[in-house]
Parts: C-alpha cells; sequence; structure tokens
C-alpha cells in the first residue's frame, strides 16, 4: 500500500480531535465581531441547542468555556463547590484521577472511591459512602472513561446521588452526543464536554450544562477569574457576549456541526454510526488475533482499548507509525496496569474508513512480521 | 451607501478578534492529530518564531496556553508567583486594574500604582515604590492600554525593575507584532500576547514569552490545573505535546499568520502599515471634527478613542449600527471617565478599508443629522 498523497490528510481514530466534515471546517472561512450581533444569535444557537440535546428541560442552561475539556472540568469543580463541601469521585480511569487532581490543586477536600480500571464503580460503595459521610457535598464520575472505553452507568450513580440529595457532576466529555444523556432524568447538576468530541467539531472550547438553580446558588466560590462559571454564565445570559474574547471561529465551526448532527438524525442515529464503527473494528481485530481490554457487558462504541498483542516482533511505535504513513492515527493506551492501545470510533469516519484501517492493520502485521493466532 | 451584500464579511476596526486574511482562515481546513508527528513539528516551529520575533534569545521560552489572552494573564500571575510573593500593577486603564482582579481571585498580596487614563504611569513613582518596599516580587503593566489606545515605555519601566531586580510582567496583547519588543533589552520576564491580535491569526490561544531561568524557579506556585505555566512548558519541551487537548485548527491558521506577518517584512513593516492605517483615521476623523481622547505623544497606532461628538443628534449605538450595516464594525470605550467609542488599526486592513470606514462615516453623520465643525 503506498503511503498517504500530501493532498490527503489522515483519517484520526482518536478520542480527539477527531476528523470533521469538511462542511465545518469550511464555517470556519469568515471573521465575525464577537460583539457583533451575528455572533450573539450564534452562540444563543449554540447553547439552546445544546440543552435541547440533553432533554431541553428549562431547569437547565448551556456555558460555553474557552479551553480544552479540561478548562471545562476545571471551571466546575473551582467554581461550584463551597470553600465548606467536599468531593467524593469515582475512579476507574485517568480522567476520574485528573478530577481529583483539580480538587487538590485547588485545596477542595476530596474522598476517592477507586475501582480497577476494568469494572464499572460500584453504585452500593457509593451508597455508602453517602451514607457515612454528611459532608460530602458533591459527586462526580466520568461517563465513558477514556482510558479504556468503559461505559460508567451515570443513571444509576444519579439514582443514589439524588437519594442523599448532594450534587452531581458527570465528565461527559468523549459521551456526549454519541450517546442519549437525559440530564433531568439522571439527576445530573453539571455536565461537561467538549466541543472537538461526538458533536463533531474542532477543538477550542468546552461547555457545562448546568442546573441552573445550582449553578445560582455558587456566588463567591469561583477560585479562577477564567474560569468563573457562574460570571462566564452571567455575561453570556446579560449581554450576550463573553467576558473574554471567544474563539469565533471555532463556535461557527460548531454551529455548523450540530447543524449535521441535525440533519444525520440527531444523538439516536450518529450513536448507531459510531456503534456500527466499533462493531466492525471488533469484529475484525478479533479476527486478526486481538483481544479488547473491557468485557463485552462494560464496552462503550466511543474507544477501544485492546492488549499489545503476545508476540516478540510487535512494537507499538512502529505499529503507530506504520499506520500513520498509511494515513490512520490510532492511539496509544492510558493504563496503569496493562499494555494496550486504542482505536477510536468517533468522528467523522464511516464503515468505509473503519475498513480501510482494518486492512492497514492486517497489512502491517504483515510487514512487521507479527504472525497472531487468527480467530 | 447599500448595506452590506451578504457574501461579504464585515471589516473589523476592534482589538480582536480581528480581520484575517482567507489564506490564515483557509489553513484550518485540515484535521491533525494532537499527537502526530506533524502537529508536534508545527507547535515546535511556532513557539521559536514567536521568541524570534522578541529578539530570539535562547534565555527565552515560548509557552501557547489555550483560552483567550486573559487566559494567559492568569496563567502567569496565578503561576510565577510565589506564596510570599507581592504584586506591583502599574494600572492607567481597565487592562491593569484586570490584573489586579486575577491577582486578588488568587489571594495574591497586591498594591495598585494607580494613574489617570490619559497619562502614563510615572517611572519616578514605580521607583521610589520598588526602594519603600522590599516584599514586591513582580512589577506588572500593559503596554498598549486597549482601553484607550495608550502606549505605556515598558523599557523606562524594565531599568528601574532591573535596578531593584525584580521580575517583570508585561500584558502586551495587543501591541506584540506591531511594536518590537525585545525582552532582554526591556529586562521582560514574562511577556503575554494572543493568537488574535496583531500576529493576525484567529482567536483559541495566548502565549507566553518567559525567560526560562525565571519560569524554572517556579515549580509549586500553580494555583491552577489547566493553567500552570511550569508544567504546560515542560509538556512541550517534553514530548513537544500540550498536556490537554489543543486548538489544532487555530494553531494552524496561527503558523499561515506567521508566515505572511514575515513574508509582509517583519514586524517593522508590519508596524508602518497598521501606523499608516492610524494617520488616515486620524486625519480624516479630525477633519470630520472628532476629538481624540489621548494626546498625540501618547498614542499608539494600535486603536484609537474618540470623544463622542457634542451633538445632541449623536447616539453611539445608532452609529455604530449603521455603520455596521454598511459593513464596518468599530468598538464601543471602556472608560470610567469620558465617553468615547474606539476605532482599531489592526488586523488584516489596510488603507483602502481605512477610506471606506472614513466615507461610511463621514455618510452615516450626515443621515444622522451630527452636523460637527469640520476642521
Amino acid at each position: 500500500m503506498p503511503a498517504l498523497p500530501p493532498w490527503k490528510d489522515k483519517a484520526l481514530f482518536t478520542p480527539g480531535p477527531l476528523t470533521t466534515s469538511l462542511s465545518v471546517k469550511q464555517a470556519m472561512l469568515r471573521d465575525l465581531g464577537s460583539r457583533d450581533s451575528e455572533f450573539i444569535g450564534t452562540v444563543r444557537d449554540v447553547r439552546q441547542h445544546l440543552v435541547d440535546i440533553a432533554g431541553g428541560s428549562d431547569n437547565y442552561t448551556a456555558v460555553l468555556v474557552q479551553g480544552s475539556g479540561t478548562f471545562g472540568i476545571e471551571a466546575v469543580l473551582s467554581s461550584v463547590i463551597p470553600p465548606d463541601g467536599k468531593l467524593l469521585v469515582l475512579v476507574n480511569g485517568a480522567y476520574g484521577k485528573r478530577m481529583l487532581k483539580i480538587a487538590e490543586v485547588h485545596n477542595i477536600p476530596t474522598i476517592e472511591l477507586a475501582f480497577p480500571e476494568n469494572t464499572t464503580p460500584d453504585a452500593a460503595m457509593l451508597d455508602q459512602a453517602l451514607a457515612n459521610d454528611e459532608t460530602i457535598s458533591h459527586v462526580a464520575v466520568v461517563h465513558c472513561e477514556t482510558t479504556t472505553g468503559i461505559l460508567n452507568p451515570i443513571e444509576v450513580y444519579g439514582e443514589v446521588i439524588e437519594k442523599y440529595n448532594r450534587a452531581f457532576i458527570v465528565d461527559a466529555m468523549s459521551s456526549f452526543g454519541a450517546y442519549p444523556i437525559h440530564l433531568e432524568e439522571c439527576g445530573i447538576d453539571y455536565l461537561i464536554s467538549s466541543a472537538n468530541k461526538c458533536i463533531e467539531g474542532v477543538p477550542g472550547f468546552s461547555f457545562v450544562l448546568a442546573r441552573k438553580a445550582a449553578l445560582s446558588a455558587t456566588r463567591g466560590y469561583a477560585r479562577s477569574l477564567s474560569l468563573d462559571l457562574l460570571a462566564q454564565w452571567e455575561g453570556l445570559e446579560g449581554d450576550g457576549q463573553f467576558r473574554f474574547t471567544p474563539p469565533t471561529h471555532v463556535i461557527l465551526a460548531f454551529r455548523q456541526a450540530l447543524r449535521e448532527l441535525e440533519w444525520e438524525g440527531g444523538v439516536i442515529a450518529r450513536g448507531r454510526r459510531y456503534q456500527l464503527n466499533y462493531e466492525i473494528t471488533l469484529d475484525a481485530m478479533q479476527k486478526m488475533g486481538f483481544r479488547p481490554y473491557i468485557e463485552e457487558s462494560k464496552r462503550g462504541y466511543i474507544i477501544t482499548s485492546f492488549y499489545y498483542p503476545a508476540h516478540a516482533n510487535f512494537n507499538f511505535q512502529s505499529f503507530y507509525e506504520r499506520l500513520s504513513v498509511k494515513g490512520h492515527v490510532i492511539y496509544p493506551g492510558k493504563l496503569s496496569h496493562a499494555d494496550c492501545f486504542r482505536i477510536g470510533h468517533v468522528g467523522r469516519i464511516n464503515s468505509a474508513d473503519v475498513r480501510a484501517l482494518m486492512a492497514a492493520i492486517g497489512e502491517t502485521l504483515l510487514e512487521m512480521g507479527v504472525d497472531l493466532e487468527r480467530v
């Protein structure tokens, strides 16, 4: 197979930034003033559209935050937990750990409820922890832990958290737009995701879907100016403007991405395309002799972790680079206890792209002399 | 004059986001993986280019920070001042005040040395303040106060600060790329600017030019995870990657913008174009009877504040909207003590664009029945 021609970009099988449509990128070929009415209208539409995707309840609002997804997570954690609050984090991967780290930087008392990376956090243990400690004010969890691709049952945690009347923070970075999430039904107070994930926009901002009643009660809690969530909301609600320069082009791309999500048939239809990408990947990978890290019942269709094959000739860096030269970008692992790599199923990629990747992987194994026991 | 045709974007005479070239925007029509070697190489080139523009000394490095310019300012203030440090801010406008506000959120002790918005901070008073208070560890000032367009003499302050061996932080948001700044000669430890100002990129990140020796001595000072400047630097120096998802498209646009700056002839040539824009603006505005707020010797060529004309029929909102419909976006004022509006001279605009704006202003005054005493 020849190397990628220079006029074609590689297909991204990563957790993001992802491959986006040309029309999404073309939406950036304009310069709008950030205080101009057209841009203000765009931001208003985008915010309403995000709330609609998540159930459309009037009790929620959407706040855009400049920066990557982690900036959105930090905006929530550093803005909504009161000085006498305490955060419990359900951890089964690197992104749960990152929330702990953010809380630590801001001297927010935390409790870590840690679970192995291949299991979902246990709701009964969460129940017990909340029963035992009334000072826990907030609970946070990652919906799809991109570390492994495992899907954590947020609706189950939501019920427990509601029973004890604590606030619920969900990092839905890599799942929002691909899995239907109903904020009210899941009892979510704050959900964070980002522009360059399953909405298929380009990177440059994150967004927070917040229960208005919760967010309005956070005055005086913010530990940063740029990441002050309440002030950001008040700016967007007031004159409709960002407090500080917004990434105007990235937001134009995002509006187009939202239109394309709607055109595709919404979250359900998009999820179906991703699921098909996942199924084709899994089937072909297993036939080639690769083994997934997470058991089937817990696996999401966002990204899949595969064990390095147990073959002396396999070397991940070489495997990665050979695929990259052929035009396919996969992703390294991020696990503490197992050697894995990851293949993403999201972004503007379809069955044909996935089949091309699978063919390239087969070819690469041959080139490397990695002779796996095929199923 | 007819309204703007729908296929043409308005020209932005604002402090940013600015009008950029089509080729800069077209550089965003690609999706690169953030860990892919091509992107890593792009980030490396961009960082080196920024250091080169500022004097090219090996003692400095460039750190890109996701978010708007304020995020870059907050990254510096919240990351480089030690727990027992104290910040003196020279204030003569809204952006100086913003630095004070950031310091306040992070409980950093501050001293405000405030001056009227139409005067530059007095170096002798700075000298005295530093002589009187040995606990002041850092001094911050805005180079071009976009509030008014006044240009503060950073090289003069740099000499004073060096004499007392304190650290010097310069907010060069709206001047970097338009005025030559030599970091070493000005004794600057940290300079902050942003992608969507005089380099003529699109908004989405800020950058910090830092003296390596100063930055490496800040371990443990960061008060945020996302805005941790030292960690961000170490990430970029280590595997060349951002710690958290970078705005890949915006960075591709910025690389193209840097190429176009070089093609134009560098900072001197760009400054000359802006100065011409300024001169045409000032001449025409004064002939129409407008008066600038800042006296000539202190005025920069980035943006100019004009008093509202003393005429009963003048209404800024109507003036603004009439110009906007004609395809020209100007900017409201931000002054505490005088009614002004602002006209920017920067971005991808040239003499012809400025003359078109001046003609539109003349026509708008006629429409509004604002009959000024012409010079």
